[in-house]
């Protein structure tokens, strides 16, 4: 533990991830929501678990709904980015739905905390989360048109009525995290195969994983 | 409102679900868990909304975490029960695997609360709700091992590092149902096939179907 000096104890050496106070702020309360919970948590006792005054704390969030906001946006905000991005590509739909459930399933599962399990928060319903619901569900609608695409790419066979799933199986990485502590890489490279599959899909799984990696400017695995 | 007499007001009409006091608490319950939270919801709200005296609550349930253990237990005690019978069927393992899929995904939506929500909460990792866990682990077992049969019953083409998504896939209506509100009967019926065609199976879905239903011996579609 490191003292600042007699009488005022830093209540925990600066050991929490990122490089500036907000980022440590959003890692704290990432720590004591999901696993203390929401509405357990008080700001006083995010402020503690960072070892800054609960007043320096409001210097960069104003309240907590404030910072559950900020956190929840950032399990969509990279995932929204490369959507948009995909919908401009040229490639099948079947590579780029397979690119971005790929991409969002390691965010989700490399993310430090498992924030998703707070979207089943009842606060989440509320006016204060209208904004990143709207923009979830515009995550959610890519997803959808993408499917949609794949569907219309098989012809018959295609399993119009499954466009809605790809999406959902992604978040499953939520609950498999929330239940069993983390996924395993054989686990998430399935349900990333799976997302095709679920629309009817059977093609060479290998060869659209090596064209989403070279769309996506990674080495292919 | 009724009014027992003077200064003693009921709440609420008795209005509740449930034909006995015990069954009108445990709907009572998840209506505020899943609306309010189940950290702000105290056994004092839920006896007052049923209508009742906390003495009298506690007279059904010593505290609020076996209210919840009660409703936990709920979500899962039809379908192990299905699942165990399903295991000494000689019906080939697609059949067996979609009967169980399709009874789950339908109790799961026919709940009156989306009590699934809850296994995201914190609280479900402690000891008190141990028991809970291996309950819902051995109904995860059973989709696991029935999807493991479909994958060997395929042979080429089975997919085996999907066996774990079909139980997964089948909770993704407690998500739909979080997010809005209600599951399609047209996406219950495509996650019900997808969960075969995660494995790598891609064949005649109404067949599956009827044979599930005859099993099951509920009418055909």
């Amino acid at each position: 533990m490191t003292q600042l000096g007699p009488g005022r104890p830093r209540l925990e050496a600066r050991r929490r991830q990122g490089r500036t106070p907000r980022a440590e702020i959003l890692d704290a309360a990432a720590e004591l929501f999901t696993t203390n919970g929401y509405g357990s948590t008080s700001t006083r006792a995010i402020a503690e678990a960072v070892g800054i005054r609960q007043a320096s704390l409001y210097h960069h969030f104003a309240a907590k709904d404030d910072i559950l906001d900020a956190l929840l946006g950032e399990t969509i905000a990279e995932a929204a980015e490369l959507a948009a991005r995909l919908s401009e590509s040229g490639e099948p739909a079947a590579v780029r739905l397979y690119a971005l459930a790929r991409f969002d399933i390691e965010q989700l599962c490399a993310a430090r905390w498992n924030v998703g399990a707070l979207y089943f928060l009842p606060e989440l319903r509320g006016e204060r989360f209208a904004q990143f619901r709207v923009r979830r569900d515009r995550l959610r609608e890519s997803y959808e048109s993408l499917a949609a695409r794949v569907v219309a790419e098989i012809g018959a066979g295609g399993v119009a009525e499954a466009s809605a799933i790809p999406f959902r199986l992604v978040e499953t990485v939520i609950n498999i995290r929330s239940d069993e502590g983390a996924v395993s890489a054989d686990t998430r490279g399935a349900i990333a195969e799976a997302v095709l599959r679920v629309l009817g899909w059977h093609g060479d799984v290998a060869t659209v994983a090596d064209s989403a990696d070279a769309l996506m400017g990674t080495s292919g695995a």
